[in-house]
């Protein structure tokens, strides 16, 4: 096991991703980076001890929740010690001295052509053309300089790889938001409360009427608020529902930790994944 | 508005894409196809009559719910009429012709292609290089025919343009299953309900402690299985939520039916999406 450093954070994609900038919204503008191929790497070098946190996406307003990340919580022990949000915004970004009547095309992640369609069809001389990543077509264009391209990314892989916005916010949807998660191989020490404190669980029933009926009765009782419920089969147990909850409160708070012990008795597995206040 | 042809279904992405096969599994291999750009393209189609169904995906064992087709379920008025689920697979597929050693590159769809993260890295000669579609990569391969290049995609885009299966299945993670429906701008009419029907709803409720657990009585009381429950923040109204359920049962059911009229006064918003039966 590897001594980690003080802090130091593993992320899936490179520097300028959209999990990058929450990292540093999580961490700081100065956190030791640690950049991920996978996410299963991130929860192994953590796991390890190479790093100290993560931040991984758990959920977008679009496309849902990252059910591999849920899965990868589930199977590792890296509790949840923070939360945030981060708008994703494209922006067309080229190297300084560039000019937008000149540009042909714009590299970028096909996720992310796709989320400005209209801007593409706003400017038919723009070709949109896949690449790897959203930051990573920011620095090809710095490393490799193609002729009259240009990329689509967020404004700080233009800072970090020193390209030139040349138009904001050019995605269609403004309604796109990323949620993450900072885990850390310890949990936060428990101390004051205070504040808007959430809990995530994963929990199975059998899948019986009203099985998930009495799992929440457990927080409806205690006028405890859900802000978050999703089921998904398990592919291998198809009798079986996998279910994430987020609930307002601490693991710590009293009328929630009864929740949860009563919780326990209905269901066929149960996880904490972790008790953090969000940062906004 | 155009007069539709007796069958026609509306999907998003080239011949050969998974939704492709979902529309061919659903309607059989003779229906006449109409391939769109966007989700929005899709239904935007099928509600002026240009053809008859549309097929769509709505969630995906690893990537969650398609949000963006829960918002045009709620914003179209296409009901659901059908269901499948289609495994996702991938091969590695080349002209006829081409040897499996001589390869040097892949052309597909980034999502793809970091689904077979494995084969790549035992095979480290054959290069990935990100594509717009899967379907599209072999069709390119057939029309220009690039050196020592493969696609990475479906058994029927091999089919449709000709390609070859070098190797089969080369995805990572075996259990990736997309989940599809089949819209059309008509119920199917009702009849005999027997077999294994489900109704999917969306509605919201106000975020008051125990708003969501009244909701979900209105089917425990009656003893009706959910085989979907999500949570979906509103941005616009963020102390509000959005609920997609999947209920056994088709809403002709009289206990279902009564459950939907309780549930109505529950909530703030309410639609069913429509009944049906499920295709294996």
């Amino acid at each position: 096991m590897t001594k980690p450093r003080r802090h130091s954070v593993a992320f899936q994609g490179e520097r300028g991703a959209f999990s990058f900038s929450a990292a540093l919204k999580l961490l700081g503008p100065r956190v030791p980076l640690h950049p991920c191929e996978s996410f299963k790497e991130v929860f192994e070098v953590v796991s390890k001890g190479t790093v100290t946190h993560a931040v991984i996406p758990i959920e977008n307003t679009l496309h849902g929740s990252v059910h591999e990340n849920y899965d990868h919580l589930v199977d590792y022990e890296l509790p949840i010690i923070g939360e945030t949000s981060i708008r994703i915004s494209h922006h067309l970004i080229a190297l300084p001295g560039q000019r937008f009547r000149d540009l042909n095309r714009a590299f970028s992640h096909p996720v992310a052509l796709n989320q400005c369609r209209r801007f593409f069809e706003r400017y038919k001389q723009i070709t949109p053309v896949p690449f790897y990543d959203t930051a990573g077509s920011v620095k090809m264009l710095k490393e490799q300089a193609p002729v009259r391209a240009a990329a689509v990314a967020s404004e700080d892989a233009a800072g970090i790889y020193g390209g030139q916005i040349l138009k904001r916010n050019i995605e269609d949807h403004r309604q796109n938001f990323t949620r993450f998660f900072l885990l850390s191989r310890q949990a936060r020490q428990s101390g004051k409360k205070a504040g808007s404190w959430k809990t995530s669980i994963v929990f199975s029933t059998p899948n019986a009427a009203g099985a998930l009926f009495k799992a929440m009765a457990c927080f409806a009782l205690r006028d405890l608020n859900l802000t978050k419920i999703e089921s998904r089969p398990l592919r291998a147990r198809p009798w079986e529902y996998l279910f994430y909850v987020d609930v307002l409160g601490s693991q710590d708070d009293q009328a929630l930790s009864r929740a949860l012990e009563n919780l326990k008795e209905t269901t066929t597995f149960f996880k904490v994944l972790g008790s953090y206040r969000p940062t906004l």
